[in-house]
């Protein structure tokens, strides 16, 4: 069932507002079988909206519209809906008593533009609007479906749950649509993608895979369709165990989790805790981590040590070893990790410590060098790395970086 | 000049993804005074961009395409701009170098994949990628200006910030538009909007106000238009030095600065220095100072005190104000704040203790109850608030109330 959705606001063509209606329903749809086949975000100008409706319907078996039903003059959309369907507006009586209640109950007084508001096409299915005056609009026109529906979400969002897909749903005949991600960290896009080359190639033709990359982290995003949802769904746990197969130690979590929720809940359910030593991150380690409900269970705190001194005063760093090493080094990131693992009194602890950039590097320490240390009650290990030259992205994979060392070192523990 | 966005990826038909690229654009776009007529997002299908292309040329003057550029077999965009520009891919040696030094400087193997990315239409003009592999790509056919760019967020950003804008305001001739932004702390959008009612009534025809929110601050948005660019200018200025008059204390700054820059150069330019101590805020304060090129000039660190245990051991709070006071009490803050700054040697001290929630609220502490205190030469302050109910707002809006107290302790030191 071809789905196009139509946003139509001027305030999303000047990026004042992100359209999150438009990606809230294309997954609600995709959750649904549904396929969304284009999204057009338009102008709240008439000839703009004819076209639009126009184009959608050589293309889409059902269109979604959302936005130009609030009662201000900007708002064109039912007189343009009117004219494209031919129609006349009538005044919808069950529509206006919603109108009265949701006033009535709020204390408000009535006033003429609401009352204009429960007036709708003739040909039409309104749709009631549970929180708001504005009703929906569902028109059939040559096979195809129309659905106007205001652009305030949370009215938009109850229609469409409560009412446009159950309808829908009905018209459709079976095919499911499962989509499984699959996170790893440690190898970047292009070279993933020639070590599972063979694996992807041997997808069967109702699976898909996507690369969704991110600083760090590459996300494999696994498509299936097919009418038997369960039988669809072991097939494609199947390809995922043969991908654990492949790339097991690049495989950190899987669906919507992040690396600092895998790390929280691996050290939540082992009881055992952690602190960071942190220079070039600054407090991002700490700031990912407490970001997590409940990490104060395993997380007892950071050290940020953006300067020598506090290395050697509250992490115990030997003068001695930043002096003959410096600051990025081995030693003197083993030492910040044993540094804080003994003050904070953890099982574990992480210190980083590189040049994040722009300025700091040297021939010798080029920006981007980093050094990672993560101790653990028998282990410890360091860890070089040469990152790239944005400052903030070095961060980030840093910080990623260190937690998955973290994870690694956990389950190995195992 | 009327613009197209066409946002290439199946990732956004799906709902996974918002779409805030073509936010991002319409709005770069807006400040530089080019209109967007549509957005359209599409699938990663050959027949779908062909389309989307054909139909766009047909209505805007310019279009600017993201996505579907990556190494991986999902994107097939650029072999469909060859057969819908009728070019064939062409060996490009910038990009190439670019790539390779992008790789040597990781310390990474260029890989085959990345030697096709560096192949480009013959009829195009390649932009160049500063922060990845795939080349941005700009035709021109029949008097429409098409550009093709990475989807990556921070590769597509500065290809439009540092060549297609500053292209396309070359072709454009006369009306110059002036956007000045300043940016407030301190009090909610709408009650701004009434102190400051009288001013923006009173804003002459060619100036229009915008209010930009974020959790802590409200940016407000001057637009002004003229054709005398210098003259625009002053009288922009005019107007803001009134504002000024209105609000001066809740102006912290304006233009694209953050909280973090405006109070690092005022550290910066007065030779002070500083440390924090965090436990609600988890380190995000130090995050955001560190997240500054050159902070480590005035900010020498962190203790992120998660547990009690850590407010008494490293930052010398006493045993018997935590627990008559509780942790998230006045004792307990200015006790964190006079401790780090003893410890650490520092001009100011900044700390934040709350419960942020979701858990750990009570009837005397609802979630969202924060206390932040700022300790300097002279002067020791500390306040409560209450925030709201979300742990992540909860934690932004601490740190940027926090950084802004600092700032304001400074200013008055003068």
């Amino acid at each position: 069932m071809k789905t196009e959705i139509i946003s139509i606001g001027d305030e999303l063509l000047i990026g004042q507002v992100v359209n999150t209606n438009a990606s809230w329903i294309a997954e609600q749809l995709n959750i649904a079988g549904i396929e969304v086949i284009r999204i057009n975000t338009i102008a709240d100008i008439r000839e703009e909206i004819l076209k639009a409706l126009q184009e959608a319907s050589g293309r889409a078996e059902v269109v979604l519209i959302t936005g130009g039903l609030g009662p201000t003059r900007d708002d064109i959309t039912k007189n343009t809906l009117c004219e494209y369907f031919d129609s006349r507006l009538v005044f919808h009586a069950p529509s206006f008593a919603y109108v009265k209640k949701l006033f009535g109950d709020r204390g408000l007084p009535v006033r003429e533009v609401n009352r204009k508001q429960a007036e709708v096409p003739h040909n039409c299915i309104p749709i009631v609007n549970e929180n708001g005056t504005a009703p929906g609009m569902w028109f059939e026109k040559e096979g195809t479906v129309f659905v106007s529906m205001p652009g305030v979400p949370f009215e938009m969002k109850a229609m469409i749950s409560n009412y446009v897909i159950p309808e829908l749903s009905k018209k459709i005949n079976g095919l499911q649509i499962i989509h499984k991600k699959v996170l790893t960290h440690g190898v970047g896009e292009s070279f993933l993608s020639e070590l599972i080359s063979d694996w992807e190639n041997n997808l069967p033709v109702n699976m898909k895979l996507a690369y969704l990359p991110q600083p760090g982290i590459v996300r494999l995003r696994l498509s299936g369709s097919g009418r038997d949802r369960a039988k669809l769904n072991i097939e494609m746990d199947e390809k995922i165990k043969e991908l654990q197969n492949i790339i097991p130690e690049l495989i950190f979590g899987y669906g919507e989790k992040t690396m600092e929720e895998v790390v929280g809940e691996l050290l939540k359910n082992s009881g055992m805790t952690l602190s960071t030593a942190e220079s070039c991150t600054g407090g991002y380690i700490a700031h990912l981590i407490t970001s997590i409900a409940g990490s104060s269970a395993y997380f007892k705190g950071s050290v940020v040590a953006y300067s020598n001194q506090i290395k050697t005063s509250i992490l115990d760093v030997k003068e001695d070893t930043l002096a003959a090493h410096g600051a990025v080094s081995e030693q003197t990131v083993t030492g910040m990790a044993l540094g804080v693992r003994k003050k904070f009194n953890t099982d574990f602890a992480i210190a980083v410590s590189g040049v994040a950039g722009p300025d700091g590097g040297t021939d010798q320490k080029p920006v981007g060098t980093t050094w990672i240390a993560v101790a653990g009650p028998d282990v410890l290990i360091a860890e070089k790395h040469l990152f790239g030259k944005d400052r903030q992205r070095n961060i980030r994979i840093a910080a990623i970086t260190a937690l998955n060392k973290l994870r690694l070192m956990m389950i190995n523990d195992k």
